[in-house]
């Protein structure tokens, strides 16, 4: 291919494409409300099917599963992975436009989903109609598998993926998200943290009580909560469930060697989240990000009981609730984890304490020396002008576990994404420069995958 | 008098009376937002101006205060002292009926404020144009005295009282409340506790951050919260504040004598509010009903931080907060309490998290052997069929230790008030067997006040 001609095929096609993905987040497709996302999965679906993909689209949990594919010229199949639901856009009053109607501002597009993942999905998009543009065909198989129920820990997905291994059979899966880090490096992301989401529930009273009446001798919701939330983790941010850290590999020598020689993150974080300092005494340097991505968490989300306007009220709440992520590391399992978190409640006596389990993925991780991801590193510098930075393991998580174990392929991430798109937050947003730069880098990527 | 007149008088008026009742609770006049204070005040004054009371209106932080005055025949001077601002009506979910378009239903007034307190404003005047019908004059001087920020801890209240003694001068004053307990004997209550109510808030970053990214190496504000709120009450319901207990007077012989001759409470409130037990292994008998009102309390009345919606969003919250109201008996006070807190949490480490002082009232009592006191006594029969039941010590607040230290006079609690009447909770409500009781027996205290 003459790559030339792929590169102005994508600028001279953007804006076009921009449109698309314009049309695609202002489908407020939120998982967490299982809110129109049969629609939006059919508008994703119409996009494949434009570009001469054949589509399965699996119907379940009100959250389809979309399976597309397009043969190429050679044997070889390339598996894209991504998601179409998007997070709730809360707090909305953060935001500078609005969330489900995409805005094009100082060379950034804004909008809930922008990065996170619909851009991403458009962008596969573009690279495919500049190798359709100039070869007429595809060099090598490829494939879509694209959910959603990713913001809601994939409940769905491993039993699918179990379920459909003949239909995914890949070599190969590029994974849903990847991009540059905050000094525009290029970085390919070689790991997930695993998660186990729960949600906490007390109830003490069939309603709230005037605290001047059960203050001294009601049990109260929001004390019960706070009181068994506080075994949990302690002020030193260690984790008290007995067993919890049981199965963590810790990072190896390799790991620790290539985490060292990324750059620095401590200033640019506390610039952009302005906060003035790290938790457990980290300030900076390789402890810092290898504590960011191999060490285990446990985030309480949200906290919920009684009141919560202006000024005050005298009163005591009946219930409280609270939602809280742990980030799995390496060897860690979620279903292991929550039976721990169980017993831990009933061992502290908080059996008054309900906990649900919200979803749950293993953490995953691909070896760098794999072919595949050689064959990406060697291509990124002619794009991005700088070589690409190995991440063995990374913050967030995702389904990936579930690919690796059953397809058994390496998992490469490429995308869109920087550390400004503030994905999951209010503004999120994109780089259009960042987004020709990676649909560029695919078409090369797909065009030597054979 | 004729007390046969009056009380037919009353049976006969009851529901010309109720629909003013009704028009005064569908002014929306919650004191936590500020919203509709002086409309509701406005009204209020025309209902005493209908009577023949001259009035003074003071307008200050949107909450005007209303010092009203009818002459009568004798010297003395009774000072009514109530308030017309109500509770927020949240969880508005639980309501039967819209809680400011007051509904009658099965002999019971349901609507926001029909107990606490705007009933028992209506059903004073009940009682004087019951006396007016009858004698065209009143027996003595009848003083009103009703605010508007008595639910968010009648903050202006102590200076306003301190700045008008002239005006305000009395011989004894009749409190907001009062009723039956829960086995229909009507009950002197002789004691209020104090208040102190804080809101605890925290801010570590500037937004709201990918629980994947920050979770291992941000502060989390929700857990800043957690960990300071455990530090100050613990499982066993003991408050942990330095110096927090070193001014209670414990309760007397004499308190422990009265709170045993009253009746069991324990069926009764595990049936009302469906809770299973009682904290610090109380069960029932005296134990239990002295702890309700003798102990200080630390309740959490609101909690609130990050995602609290449906389903899960893996995001780290940037702020928290707390609502949190202490009650205190004497002889603490609620301003040293706010510097103990202060200092606690500075202590522990805590310097992030914010306190804010949301207001705060002393405890205070009067001596049940009073004049005044007696006289109400030896009129309860006439009216109730029972003897009254003297309780020296209540659960909940007011500011009457600003009358009480000011005027230097007694105070007795007469209202429409029952167990049942869900105070500060959805379905707030009045019996009319009830309303009709107070009215009469008010009429007679009125007469022998001379």
């Amino acid at each position: 291919m003459n790559y030339l001609e792929s590169d102005r095929f994508i600028e001279t096609n953007i804006t076009k494409n921009l449109e698309e993905l314009k049309k695609l987040i202002s489908h407020p497709s939120v998982s967490g409300n299982k809110v129109g996302l049969a629609g939006c999965a059919e508008f994703v679906k119409d996009l494949l099917l434009e570009r001469g993909f054949s589509i399965n689209i699996f119907e379940q949990n009100d959250a389809p599963i979309i399976v597309a594919e397009r043969k190429g010229k050679s044997n070889k199949t390339l598996l894209f992975y991504n998601h179409y639901d998007v997070q709730p856009p809360d707090p909305l009053e953060l935001w500078q436009t609005p969330p489900f109607e995409a805005v094009l501002l100082d060379g950034k597009l804004f909008g809930r989903g922008a990065n996170d993942n619909k851009g991403n999905i458009t962008n596969r998009l573009l690279a495919i109609d500049a190798i359709l543009d100039q070869m007429g065909d595809l060099p090598c198989n490829i494939k879509f598998l694209i959910e959603g129920e990713e913001e809601t820990s994939s409940v769905q997905f491993e039993s699918f993926v179990e379920g459909h291994t003949d239909l995914l059979d890949s070599n190969a899966c590029i994974w849903e998200f990847g991009g540059v880090d905050h000094e525009d490096n290029p970085v390919q992301y070689l790991g997930l943290r695993g998660i186990c989401y729960v949600q906490l529930e007390v109830v003490t009273a069939n309603r709230d009580v005037h605290s001047g009446l059960g203050g001294s001798i009601f049990p109260n919701a929001a004390w019960r909560l706070i009181w068994a939330l506080n075994t949990l983790k302690d002020k030193n941010e260690k984790i008290r469930i007995d067993g919890f850290y049981d199965d963590v590999i810790p990072p190896s020598d390799r790991d620790k060697e290539l985490m060292a020689a990324l750059p620095e993150t401590a200033d640019d974080f506390k610039e952009r989240f302005g906060i003035t300092s790290f938790v457990k005494g980290l300030t900076n340097g390789p402890e810092l990000r290898i504590a960011e991505v191999f060490e285990p968490t446990c985030t309480i989300c949200g906290l919920t009981s009684g009141y919560q306007g202006h000024g005050s009220k005298t009163s005591m709440p009946a219930k409280a609730s609270a939602k809280i992520d742990f980030r799995l590391v390496p060897n860690q399992k979620p279903v292991k984890i929550f039976e721990l978190i169980k017993s831990h409640l009933v061992y502290h006596g908080f059996e008054d304490i309900k906990i649900i389990y919200m979803g749950g993925e293993s953490p995953a991780r691909t070896d760098p020396d794999d072919d595949f991801i050689q064959l990406i590193l060697s291509n990124a510098e002619s794009v991005y002008g700088k070589p690409m930075r190995i991440v063995p393991m990374t913050g967030g998580s995702g389904p990936n576990a579930v690919i690796q174990d059953t397809l058994n392929i390496p998992i490469a991430t490429i995308g869109i994404g920087y550390p400004g798109g503030a994905a999951h937050a209010p503004n999120e947003n994109i780089r259009l420069d960042l987004y020709e730069k990676t649909a560029k880098f695919l078409v090369r990527i797909m065009d030597q995958f054979i």
